[in-house]
């Protein structure tokens, strides 16, 4: 529990600004006090029974605001950089969704100067706080499953974002696969060296006609040794498809999805369980609460989070490379960030 | 969500008069004023994050207040009847921790009083809520399972509770069987005519020097011509069992354990996964916030509630006819509620 | 592998006859030279691949024949004390199918001529020899799970008999359940000492107007302090339904059915996998090669086997009693075994 | 069943041709007349109860025994060719085991000598026979999944070969990946166009030092499109893990392992289920049979294998490509068969 209230400001009422309005209402010692969007006709109702206290159309008025502590950064990737920058200086606490940018020069001028100014910054990597890819994650750690040999990743949506999304997503890797990214280097505990990419347009050849894909293989080669593969697909008819192994000399650990119910029906057409819970709303709710709760702690104790600015850094940069693998047809290696002393 | 404040008074501040306290802290416009207990020395520290606004040790002090719209009976069941009539004549709302009573004779004049004071009266049978139990239910009424044959529950909670408690419990019918006998009446849709008991201490023979069984084979024959069986223990190795099966002519639908992740871990030794839950506070904790959402509900738009105080009534004369079963060791026709018209 | 070589004679190539039959043919060292029944005229073309030597309506002409070690009895139930008596006589082996008989009093006085012969008797309790449910016994007996508390078996066909098949198999609890009262007394290790059944005719109510029962719950109370229940079912929309539970003070071992494969299909309508095997031909087919093999290798080597008369004995009493208690309504005491010393 | 009898050689009796032979011994019409191996001096124990009838140092008095139909090749791989062109040239119908050689040229003559012959071939593909593979396959070809978009292959053996077997296997894309190369072939019905590998040697790193690999993750390229993935360990600590998953747009169909029961145990520690079949002889014994009895029926109508010459080509030309990759460290093209026209 938090000691003392913290209050925040949230800059973007999109899907998943709300997701965290409606979560931050809930915890004891948190206050919302103000959310910015640019468009906020539409917001009224929403508004009403949010929690929040003000909603404005400038992100500006949060930074302003001196009794604002933290805020939350869930405005369109391109406008990160400055906002990241600008909250920095005047010394707000920054939680910030992923990706940081789609520029690594920019993110790295960013990550200076967040550095430089000593808040807080993390990143929202919500799925390390699941309890599943968590408790893998501590397996992979405490060598239950010997050394780590082979890392698989199944990462599925269940139906494809519209065009219009996709088309200023920055790409499969940069929106969807980058939390997968992040997993390979949370459950491995190693950075990823090189990246090699087999990708298609199978789900709509709309998606391929404007530059992007929706459906991957992403080979692996991790800096400890193991090796990995990642598959995405932009549509599951079956749900949400989130599972993942870790390979070792001893063993095998693997989370499954979750599902709505542990209701099996038996009948002359077979034995049916239910479906994977639909999407990241339902699959990751509680990763959601819990990745908050560790970013106020972080602030109330002056700690560490575990998301950090250089896991932001080095999931966009897999994804930059992944990106020029698939443009290439050939293995590209992922740039590193060994002069760096962070965290 | 509830359009006006209910205001709510709590008698009672054991573990599950806590639990509720701790659930309707988080309802919006639900407001905890006063929770009373005989012993309130100890409850200073819980007192002081608990979310309730007033603690006493008089009961009397929340049927008094005319603001308080509805009560929790969480007190000893030795206590429930007494405060029930009290709280009907006041015009209090009331939900009513399980068992009523002990005494049938006592528990219909209670009826009466409820009946005739208007007042809602829920039971709290939570595992209704459950979304496994419910889904099953659902599955049942709707015949996808065809006409039920068989109904199977499983019941094992993951330690027995201290002597202390047993003595005064009512027994395992009464105290920990009631939630089966309301779940078999629940999911059938049928009332239980008759039941036989195979009883034993094997937990613990202390159990059986004060009289009462911590093992119990339950049959039971519904009036709908289907037939069932419980099987209860105060003590499973691995945690709290808690399962159902329907078997119908067209198919089985069943209910599994739920656990605390998705992780499969495998080795030299085999397959490893997680046990269940380890018991109801985990198991049953959305149930449990349900079951006073619906109370709310009934209050606020004068609608029914679902688990009535009949479904009390009948859950108490199965548990009584367990009990003599056993002491017979011969099947015991329940008595039914024929004359009455409830609900 | 059997040493030197055994030869055998079928009596009745009904279903199970044959079955036999078709396993022997491939067992090394073991022929089979005769096969009787008293309908010879429509198994023609069976014979001709049956890997039997001859075919006679007779089994006299297999008792006589003095090169024939061992017998099958594979006949109606009441043919089998004549034939077992015959047979112990002339120094045939015996496997017998279930059950031995329909009288206690029949079964005893066969019993003492097959003692007195000192012939090899073996039951064919085929479940014996499972894969999962010989595992089971063997945690049980190893005390992994502690002590028995309480153990919970599901028998459950896919399709009822024939009406007429119905009016001559000595109702459920001779004709299938016994199979369970078996598997009752193999994994607890236990005598069962008491009954209590609660009976309906739920698949079809032309059982139950010539006197049987289609499901029950039988309750059984065991010598060693454990408690039980079986569940009965002619008809599972499913498929065959075999499973069993054994619940003890450390911890609990099921066994669950087997599937046709082991595939897994995900779609916008649910998670589906293989149904149970259809019936005891598919489930057992190993168990019935294993017990043979067992039986043969008594034969060889001189030595106990595993399923004995006394096993027969008292399989067949547990039914006499869960059929007294359907017929009564009450509890009913199993007879027991005390002043016979066998095996 | 077979019309008339098969008479049989087998050539190689190591652990694979004495896997044939134990199988063959048990079908109905087929008799394996000679066995041939270089070493016969320890095989005499063997032997004799193997159901062989002769035993000979050279594999000419096969190829010369006018009475013999058909052969398995069950020798070194670089022995295959050889004895494949005699064996054609004589009139025999030919199984064969996986790879057919090393060298594409020498496949692709003795290629054209068998199709000149007319005799029947039969590469050793048994898992295309496999219960749980052939599933998935047909539920891929009748679309059930939609179009297919990903396949992947999981292939672990639970221990590596000695470094002995391993320094003349062909390496582990030809020895072991080769099965999974036809499954993606099998499962797709689509040719491989490219592959690329990322491979380690982190089971054993003399195995890296004769320059081979352990531990593979094989990226797919399909020419309908779909892409995969294959990942091969030479050691799972908890058996041979052998999985699959195709997954389209209606839906995905995997496969999951075989384990030794169907046994449950829970306890304070978890809850336990058996580990993976031991290897590929107790988890394709039934494949292995099933594949030799489509070869005879192939001899005896004159039909087709399912699992032809092209078969063995198209795999081995994958595992060529993979080798290339893994040694370029580049994607590789698989060269296709365009020109051919076989089956």
């Amino acid at each position: 529990m938090l000691e003392k209230e913290i209050i925040v400001g949230v800059i973007g009422a999109g899907r998943i600004g709300k997701l965290h309005v409606s979560n931050l209402k809930n915890l004891p010692n948190v206050r919302v006090k103000t959310v910015s969007d640019v468009f906020i006709d539409h917001l009224g109702e929403w508004f009403e029974t949010s929690g929040a206290e003000q909603l404005t159309k400038s992100y500006q008025d949060i930074l302003n605001d001196p009794e604002i502590d933290a805020i939350f950064i869930c405005s369109p990737t391109n406008t990160h950089i400055e906002i990241i920058k600008e909250a920095a200086i005047t010394g707000k606490h920054i939680f910030c969704e992923k990706p940081i940018s789609f520029s690594d020069k920019e993110t790295m001028e960013a990550f200076e100067v967040v550095k430089k100014a000593g808040v807080k910054f993390q990143i929202g990597f919500n799925r390390r706080f699941d309890r599943n890819y968590s408790k893998v994650q501590g397996l992979v750690e405490a060598k239950e499953i010997g050394d780590l040999h082979i890392l698989k990743i199944t990462s599925r949506d269940p139906e494809p974002p519209s065009l219009e999304y996709v088309s200023t997503s920055g790409g499969l890797f940069m929106d969807m696969a980058i939390h997968d990214f992040d997993m390979a280097r949370f459950v491995s505990g190693s950075e990823v060296e090189e990246v090699f990419v087999q990708g298609a347009s199978l789900v709509n050849p709309e998606i391929g006609k404007i530059g992007d894909i929706d459906t991957a293989i992403i080979s692996l080669k991790f800096a400890n040794g193991a090796i990995g593969v990642i598959d995405n697909s932009r549509q599951a008819a079956y749900g949400y498809d989130q599972r993942l192994e870790a390979f070792g000399s001893k063993g095998s650990a693997n989370v499954k999805n979750e599902t709505e119910s542990r209701v099996e029906f038996l009948s002359k057409d077979g034995v049916k369980e239910d479906k994977p819970l639909h999407f990241f709303l339902e699959r990751y709710n509680d990763a959601y609460i819990k990745e908050v709760i560790e970013f106020f702690e972080a602030i109330t104790n002056d700690s560490e989070v575990s998301c950090t600015f250089k896991d932001g850094i080095m999931a966009q940069r897999i994804a930059m490379a992944a990106k020029e693998s698939l443009e290439s047809g050939k293995p590209v290696k992922v740039k590193l960030l060994e002069k760096l002393t962070i965290n």
